[in-house]
């Protein structure tokens, strides 16, 4: 039954993704980055982002897609930007690159703004407008997402994809607050689990391209997944497009490759991130005790009936990374089945085989 | 009948919008700000937000809640942001002086992130975000509305405003973009007009403390506004709260001031204004060409049956801008004797009668 999960330890997980891209001809420092960004989103449950996507990354190297020897380079800068040019990195080692940047200039110049090209996917949004905390800075993150599911409003043609927005913000004894979260009402990764599952999509997810509901996953090749707020969404997803692709001359609307059916050309991904220096504004203790005081106000308030919990956003990821960081990560059986298999591909000892 | 409505010159309802705020104190350079903005707000379509508002902010003055001559400040700098203090001004004068703040800035830094404190209601968020267009910039802007009509997701309480986001993104010979959304499915101003003209509201507007779908506007007060997406419009409303409000130490939760049933206490309202200038990234003109390519792709895409054209956001406040810019902004009668009963409480001649 691949609904069996198994609890792997996060060391052991990134030792194993590590030594994959490292058999893959990735150098080992660039490896070591990946396989602790991949590990941390399944940490924090974004279980679709992690260590699911490493045969799909692999195939994508193995294909030339991907340079695994980047030149990373500030293309152009000024005091509060800079424009990173990835050299068609893997997306994470680019971006903790872009994220290191903004970080260090936000620290003379108040707020940096750094756009980036010539990445890849790299993993879930909430990684990098969570890397600016610990410099008691707040991240806004903006991706241009790497497959078109979505059209604009009122029409057919698949031009947007779910271009997401991540923001973190720290408080004193609370939080941080991380929101993350698609233009989409669904991400396509929750269809493909549906699908997978063989259930039913909830109605407002998807349409077909009459316009009607779409819930067969089995359908899902044929429909449209629907923007937050009708128009509203599409607005969204296309200005965080415009900002975090073509601002930078990242792939946008026609140029963006899907890069689940397409082994071999560079996607051009497009991504932005602000770090915000909290202490260019204020004091910063002074504003975490107020970030403080509106969660309490927030978690404190009357419930509709039958809520047990208000929540807010990152709470729940907060508390997975807790509980894996303990406990493992749960890997259904097929996942590690195809961890396995490409182990032997590479030929390199399996996750849960001793490494040395 | 309140239906009939009656066209006026631009040049008309600003000069009476001036003379209606210097007769209630206001300099006269102040009152020349407002009146430009209230009424390019009025000419994009913007009716809730343009001359509209005109009669409740002259209440506050007079309740003293504005301060009429503040000294507009930079209270803290560096390369990339800088905080403005509005010192309780009009919303639109702060606003104004933050986005030239921002535009100067940006023309150096490349990008500029501008926070505002003490500042008041200031329009239609798009004012400002158009703002740079003009300089070959991107605007973003964001701010905490000025009443809390939404409740955390899960619970009742009035905790979050509508808080909107605008962007603004030149184009070469299409656009600009401009998009200007609150993160609620609608605007409490949609919701109080339909309560005006006696219509029910669309399911999904709102709801009630039960968590049972509200369409009787005259019951709007018992209800809450819904999020987009649920959950997800949730998280843009307080982060972009966080972003607006508490980061500039503004309002924001239960600081918040209905301004609409208080004419004497400072909002201290928040605002964020960030200017992008496109040239810091590349070739302007290349970029704004990439923009054009894209709204034609998106413009020309095929469409859903029944859907005659698919709009680009701020393509109908432009051709509405065009329209009354020619032939005068549409006021219901209602409207123009609300602004008669102004003039004759403030003692100047009527928005029909002659200033001289």
């Amino acid at each position: 039954m691949s609904s069996v999960t198994n609890r792997i330890a996060a060391d052991r997980l990134r030792a194993f993704t590590a030594r994959a891209f490292v058999a893959a001809g990735m150098p080992a420092d660039h490896a070591a980055t990946c396989a602790e960004l991949m590990v941390r989103a399944d940490l924090t449950g974004a279980d679709g982002h992690g260590v699911f996507r490493l045969p799909q990354y692999i195939r994508r190297i193995k294909g030339g897609a991907v340079n695994l020897r980047p030149r990373l380079v500030v293309a152009r800068e000024a005091a509060g930007m800079a424009l990173v040019d990835g050299d068609n990195g893997m997306g994470h080692v680019v971006m903790r690159f872009a994220t290191e940047t903004a970080i260090a200039k936000a620290k003379t110049a108040g707020v940096a703004w750094v756009g980036v090209r010539g990445s890849n996917h790299a993993g879930p949004a909430s990684l990098y407008a969570a890397m600016p905390l610990a410099h008691d800075m707040i991240g806004l993150y903006l991706a241009v997402g790497n497959a078109n599911h979505m059209a604009p409003w009122g029409g057919i043609d698949l031009l947007l994809s779910t271009n997401p927005i991540a923001v973190g913000v720290p408080g004193y004894e609370e939080g941080p607050i991380v929101l993350d979260m698609a233009t989409t009402v669904a991400a396509y990764g929750k269809v493909k689990t549906r699908a997978q599952r063989g259930e039913t999509l909830p109605e407002g997810w998807m349409i077909d391209r009459q316009g009607n509901s779409l819930t067969d996953p089995r359908r899902a090749a044929e429909g449209l997944l629907l923007p937050i707020g009708g128009y509203k969404g599409y607005g969204l997803a296309l200005i965080f497009g415009l900002l975090a692709g073509t601002l930078n001359g990242a792939a946008m609307g026609k140029d963006v490759v899907d890069f689940n059916a397409d082994d071999s050309s560079a996607t051009n991904t497009g991504h932005a991130i602000v770090a915000i220096s909290l202490s260019a504004f204020g004091e910063v203790d002074e504003f975490k005790r107020r970030v403080d005081r509106l969660v309490r106000d927030i978690r404190e308030s009357r419930k509709m009936p039958g809520v047990e919990r208000i929540l807010l956003p990152g709470e729940q990821s907060r508390a997975k990374f807790e509980d894996r960081s303990r406990d493992g990560i749960p890997l259904p059986s097929s996942l590690l089945e195809s961890l396995d298999k490409l182990a032997r591909e590479l030929k390199i000892p399996g996750v849960l085989e001793s490494a040395s």
